[in-house]
């Protein structure tokens, strides 16, 4: 890996701002918006039309069956079905605690103000097809949607050539996911985001998926909510002496392997673990299956960096707002006081990455790309609205009508101070 | 007014569909495109010289001095500086309420989960200028911000021939806004979002524009967060025979005349006041000093839909999911409970939807065009973000090691497996 030492915060942080800012293909913009206009001029033909063209597969129904479902569930191994019911017990457990609440006061007489916390009454899901198929995933985002109340979960995949994923298929069933659609890519937002024949139009669409699904979703947003724009996956370490090198460096590699653009940092004040990491991270990457991808990362996107302080490894960390975060140093609970942008924080030894992934219950869909700075992990507020609501009484409208009429009048709207006025006469 | 009966609910929700789907103007994006590459090329010249261009003045230096703003302060008709108090203290006592609360468990022995609520640490507000500059907005942006924990509240309004506006700068000063630079349009949205020598780049960026901001806030989506697309305002209001016409029709037209593009619903199950209401509209217009622009709104936008039952009334106004919604019926806080999209809710005869506008403290940023389908008002939780955190100790990773590696198999990420069992080792 990249050891880089002796440089200026200012310069690493311009690398790490550089690396994070945003881009986009004109070509997929242009191929994704036309895409988008036939999918709400031609409806379900549309979409069987681009599963025969891009996924190779002709359909009659675009809906996955209950008979479906019910079989793929029980052909998945029985460990694996185990384990996401495990999975989906944490997750349900560590997300009831997000749910909003609503709220009312009375600041005077005859006054009422409150807000009403409310479910989003449709969410469509996205689940990539091949091998991003992530059962994992489907939990992190039906779960949320369906302890915030949403009573339409739809998810959406691409048709495959060889069948759907059984294990995504069991993991929605778990999830309480009530309705599953063969169909992919930008077609797949378009359908959800406008509504076709068979599949209904929801209020927001979440998950990942390729730049065409980004892409889409982008060009959708306005007309429904999104969850983000997900890019590559990143891990930043902070450790020191205290830390083991081979936990570390297999860390690093498990954000590696996702993506020939993943990123894996570690900053680090101990110069014998920044060489340990680097020479772990070359023997372990010669034994992966994903050797190929994930070298690729490391060596695009794989760096140590080693400064002389744990305040200037906080500093630089809060700079590079990673989606994942691991604290390796002694006392790692200490730390979180400290961190300021990060998706989800690791503490110490043990917490390795992974949990987080599949089973402790803390949500895996995060901000990534430096968008931890002002984003929230996937939860149940991204399924929850809120409705404020006002009442007067007529004292207290007499109370207040004055000022109400004195600021309309400096904006130069009359009429809003006419509104007033109309109920003293 | 259009008063339109015997339609169907669904010919109605189609015609509502179709007024509130998004477009965007190919021109407008192109030029867009361009001032932000300029503004990040060239930082400040740039925005100099689109003062120059744009706005007819030309400047030394961007920033508003404390000199300036105290100055504007001390101009201002005392009775607005008053009333501007007022407003603040009502809405700070209202967004107090919205707070996000961190939380922590420990589901089983060596575990613990949480989430820590953090302030975003630098946001951008857009005023806009000319007879759009409005000091309530500004107390309305800020002050969920300042509550939230923002520490650093940068506003920026385009530069005016004849002065900014003094009571925005007086409202600024009272919001506790940090600090104002003169530069407005698709310029002041891209200096936020990328920073340059004077303006630092912020986190998130709030406030609405014409459609050249609009469409740089949209563009800017993911470098920065933003808070919404803004389109013109609404108003839906519920009403009976026990509603007063004239109130109705006062209401109506305050929302009218915002814009030429604003909406004014009314739904009924009175024929009585479907008629009272149409003639009182007449009526007020006639001497309303922006009749010409409410008598356009009203004219494009302002429908009163006649339906048999309050029931009907309330899944139509669902469809609508206006910004603002008033209840004038009997026994209107009864309703709430059944309303599900809407962005602000006035109940009864006296809650004049102004109120809400200026002084009752909940916010006056609300989802329009529909988007109240699945946006909230903007508050306090715009401003915060969530950071997960995780600890295990070590027999608390050796009972769920076997789950973990299980699924991490299953999706074919076996770094993700090693990673967990490098520490068993």
């Amino acid at each position: 890996m990249n050891i880089i030492k002796n440089e200026s915060l200012e310069v690493i942080k311009a690398r790490i701002r550089q690396q994070t800012e945003k881009t986009v293909d004109p070509q997929v913009e242009a191929r994704v918006a036309d895409i988008i206009k036939n999918v709400r001029t031609n409806g379900d033909a549309a979409l069987k039309e681009y599963g025969e063209k891009f996924d190779g597969v002709s359909l009659d129904k675009l809906k996955v069956t209950d008979e479906q479902i019910e079989e793929a569930f029980n052909q998945v191994d029985p460990d694996v079905i185990k384990a996401l019911e495990k999975a989906a017990r944490n997750i349900r457990s560590f997300h009831k605690l997000e749910v909003g609440e609503s709220f009312e006061d009375s600041p005077s007489d005859g006054v009422i103000r409150g807000t009403k916390v409310t479910p989003l009454s449709a969410v469509g899901i996205y689940v990539p097809g091949g091998t991003a198929a992530y059962p994992s995933s489907v939990l992190m985002n039906a779960i949320p949607a369906k302890i915030a109340g949403v009573e339409n979960i739809i998810m959406v995949t691409p048709p495959q050539k060889d069948g759907l994923n059984q294990a995504v298929l069991a993991a929605a069933k778990i999830a309480g996911v009530d309705r599953i659609y063969q169909v992919g890519g930008a077609q797949a937002i378009a359908a959800l985001a406008y509504g076709t024949e068979s599949i209904p139009q929801v209020d927001k669409i979440t998950g990942p998926g390729n730049a065409y699904v980004a892409t889409a979703k982008r060009d959708v947003y306005g007309q429904v909510d999104i969850d983000m724009i997900a890019g590559p996956s990143e891990i930043g370490i902070l450790a020191d002496d205290s830390a083991r090198a081979k936990d570390v460096a297999a860390d690093l590699l498990s954000q590696a392997e996702h993506d020939v653009n993943a990123r894996a940092i570690l900053i680090t004040n101990s110069e014998t673990l920044a060489y340990e990491v680097s020479e772990e991270v070359e023997e372990q990457l010669k034994i992966l299956p994903r050797e190929a991808i994930a070298r690729k990362a490391i060596e695009n996107n794989g760096f140590i960096y080693l400064v002389d302080t744990v305040d200037l490894m906080i500093d630089l960390m809060n700079a590079v707002a990673p989606e994942h975060l691991e604290i390796q140093l002694e006392n790692a609970y200490n730390y979180i006081a400290k961190i300021k942008n990060a998706g989800s924080v690791f503490l110490g030894k043990y917490a390795s990455e992974p949990l987080g992934d599949y089973l402790a219950g803390p949500n895996h869909i995060l901000p990534t790309g430096g968008t931890a700075r002002f984003s929230s992990p996937l939860g149940v507020w991204d399924f929850q609205k809120r409705i404020q609501y006002l009442q007067y009484s007529d004292k207290a409208l007499a109370a207040d009508a004055l000022d109400v009429t004195v600021l309309a009048r400096e904006e130069g709207l009359e009429a809003h101070a006419r509104a007033i006025e109309s109920r003293e006469k």
